[in-house]
């Protein structure tokens, strides 16, 4: 019901039986390449946490490596977008970064689970797959990089090595999926606030 | 030769053929888990890296979680005598946190793959395992929030959440750990040096 009523406004195609399956089982292999890495599960865990026999899983996707890429390229996708709407979002660096700054600590405490996956699983993708990974990260960090450099040149921001700046701002976000858990002393929202004051700080604001 | 004479001024044991084994053992096993994980490797990778039968290496080391612990002890016992170290060099927070974060960092950087093993790989210890290194960690953090409580007590810091900035001033270190290289952009001690001044101006210096 609810399905037909949005095909109907939006006109979006319904989801498969297919379409739910393969959700189902990008959902089962994040939590557990989360949980045990990338080798500490096989296609076989993930089938059967998906209600699913391995030969069934297989008619979706082909390896363990194309789960992983494919939550690899959404997050690192998701990523991209947030940093680039950070830098729409405001003409002046400090509103920039700290949109930034904001999204992506944000994100990588909500999301801990998948960012835990897309950072700490990169030596697992094919090289093909971890090339395109790499150009994402890639334009992350030169935005970022941008951003301070026009502070820096408009005089708000000082710091005399631009890029090992940045690399600090960025393990801010990537380090707080490694330690924040649901339900502990801080909310998303809270260690993002933080943090923002942090940057700011570290960019000499 | 170089042995004995070792022995004859400092009066250290000799090293036996067994203390070499288990050397080369726990200098594999850290390899091994900082580039494929706990689980992307075996204990008979491990012994064959070693030049010895799996068999062999079970008369040195029962387990491969026995070598994970002792590899993750290690880490945490140098980690946790160079922040008291850092503690004890001075009497100002401002000198305490400068050498403590100087240490830090430069052990995550040079010491990378140890780092990640000891770092990433938590959750594959055993539950007994886990509280003794949780406890050092405990250590490190509780020395590193007395160092800038003091601080903001006395003035010289300034910060509305001492506990978020110290781990701020973790996540900086430890994931150094996750992107430093050997023969990249830049040495150890330059990260560490950057990361002092940042450090610095997180804690509002």
């Amino acid at each position: 019901m609810e399905l037909t009523s949005k095909a109907s406004t939006d006109a979006a195609p319904p989801q498969t039986r297919g379409d739910l399956s393969r959700e189902r089982l990008v959902a089962m292999a994040m939590e557990a390449f989360a949980a045990k890495g990338f080798h500490g599960c096989t296609t076989r865990d993930i089938a059967l946490a998906a209600d699913m026999s391995p030969a069934a899983m297989y008619v979706h996707y082909q390896s363990k490596e194309e789960l992983l890429f494919l939550i690899s390229r959404e997050g690192h996708e998701a990523t991209l977008r947030q940093v680039r709407e950070g830098l729409a979002s405001a003409s002046d660096p400090v509103a920039q970064l700290t949109a930034m700054v904001r999204g992506f600590v944000h994100d990588h405490a909500e999301g801990h689970v998948r960012a835990r996956v897309t950072n700490f699983e990169l030596a697992n993708l094919s090289p093909e797959h971890y090339r395109v990974v790499m150009a994402m990260r890639r334009e992350v960090e030169e935005t970022f990089c941008a951003v301070v450099e026009a502070g820096v040149r408009s005089g708000v921001f000082s710091t005399d090595d631009v890029r090992m700046t940045v690399r600090a701002l960025l393990s801010l976000g990537i380090d707080t999926a490694r330690w924040f858990r649901d339900g502990g002393r801080s909310s998303a929202g809270e260690v993002a606030e933080h943090y923002v004051g942090l940057a700011l700080r570290m960019v000499g604001v």
